[in-house]
């Protein structure tokens, strides 16, 4: 697929059929970003290949790309901003299946890290894709190295104390307590928010500098699709099977943690989902026809079964 | 301290007076750049400044300085690299020292992260510091772009799978196997080598653009200067006190780690010490007054007691 013919708009390419094109990119694009298995030390590599390939729906890389395409960005970029927010997001679930967090045992259908290897090795595996991310997003390839630095900035408050370590943090000190729906929101606008936003975000800056117009409306749709993306999570672990999932199903209620769907009953919980996308949808306004494949994700995101 | 009037090696302050001033600089840099306590999440926030303040050596950013003095680099810049080295030095001893690797109660003479706080505020506090350390070099100080980009590179190979973390991994694995001396100096190469050598190379990036014959002879200590330190920790492992050290002394011995203690014994770890810190020094032989204070602090690491 070339960006440019997909960002006119013109692709006669199924938004199904674009996104295996994209998922098959990525997926070889972190097979080769990623240290061989066979390079000193090899069981750490090979962990860390373990944690990140064959795996997941993808959904941040998706969104470098749907976002990049709205910027006319060129496909190596997107491949590198796509690859550093995937493997934060898979440092982020290494760490959070460890026995001292969410102690889980299976993940995107296979042992999670620490099952499959031993705990030090994932511990290590989750601290080397975050070095790893920050490294593919510096890499040299003669761009604009101010809009580079932007993206490291970007990534860096994204995942750290501000972003989704944090909202891990607010997470642990929820359980067993009641949360109203703007400290449920604050916790998920950092959780899971913070990367899909940065999702968003970085796969616009790899294309065309946006106005200041644009780039509020983007990011009003980024904030939007983020807390789409936890309200459906919450949604299909009480209602989906865990071999669905691939990841143990109904987790956040045995917890008793606190969820959109114990906050706002079921229904409540898809009224509110379906209210977000239609919000993004609307951010997504004065695009036209580039932000084709933002419309057509944002849609899938609300009305996917796994 | 002006940093352009010490690189004239006019500074008439001793060398500990200088070494104090650049500990309290960055106690104080450190102090601002993390978040405050009271920022939410703030438990989260406090276990990083709880981590991270008010402890240690400095050795790395004392060698982002005195590499910056021989580049003639700038306070500010300085600053912001000696604390993106040293938040990732905190991240990987709050990570080191948790029950799932090195099970350490005492770090800096005070409790570890983890006792003081938890294990998954402890895990969290290492991935925020690590991503805190990206944003710090990426801040936007109206600087070289390039350059700035070119850090971040640096810094996040010397800390992931290939540097800090790989040694790490190399280490784990080691545990009462016997290694010779080339397979332990590949380990410490990259756990503590790897970052010692970007603390040099960082702050020479903070200044003025090095030769590449300078460049290569700078490299050149930093390598030895990794090494050295190293040694001398391992020497100290086994002849200093728990009290003098602020953590577990004797404990590689205990853990039955492979040292180049147990490899050389006491005598000939120390004549290699002493050797490695000549071999550092002579590729500083080419730059002058410049060169003073890294001359200073490769004398200090040579014969420290703690």
């Amino acid at each position: 697929m070339s960006a440019q013919a997909a960002g006119q708009g013109l692709s006669p390419v199924s938004f199904s059929g674009w996104m295996r094109q994209i998922q098959a990119r990525v997926e070889a694009a972190l097979a080769r970003l990623l240290p061989p298995g066979e390079a000193i030390p090899c069981r750490l590599h090979q962990a860390m290949r373990y944690a990140s390939l064959n795996g997941g729906k993808r959904v941040r890389p998706l969104l470098v790309f749907a976002a990049g395409e709205l910027a006319g960005a060129g496909a190596e970029r997107l491949e590198l901003a796509a690859g550093a927010v995937e493997l934060i997001h898979v440092y982020s679930l290494v760490h959070d299946d460890l026995p001292c967090m969410d102690d889980d045992m299976l993940r995107r259908g296979r042992p999670t890290c620490h099952v499959e290897y031993d705990e030090p090795t994932a511990l290590l595996v989750g601290d080397s894709l975050q070095s790893l991310a920050f490294g593919l997003l510096a890499r040299d390839t003669a761009g604009d190295a101010a809009r580079q630095l932007e993206m490291v900035r970007l990534l860096a408050h994204a995942s750290g104390s501000c972003g989704m370590a944090g909202g891990q943090a607010i997470d642990l000190g929820s359980v067993g307590k009641e949360l109203n729906q703007p400290e449920l929101e604050l916790m998920h606008t950092l959780k899971t928010g913070a990367l899909i936003r940065a999702s968003v975000l970085l796969g616009a800056l790899c294309g065309e500098m946006l106005d200041s117009g644009q780039r509020e409306a983007l990011d009003r749709y980024a904030k939007r699709a983020g807390l789409l993306f936890q309200v459906v999570d919450d949604i299909l672990d009480c209602t989906a099977s865990t071999a669905t999932l691939g990841k143990t199903a109904g987790k956040d209620a045995a917890a008793d943690k606190p969820t959109y769907v114990s906050l706002l009953g079921l229904e409540g919980a898809r009224e509110f989902a379906d209210d977000l996308g239609k919000q993004a949808l609307a951010a997504l306004g004065g695009f036209g026809p580039r932000s084709r494949r933002l419309i057509e994700l944002t849609d899938f995101l609300t009305t996917r079964k796994f």
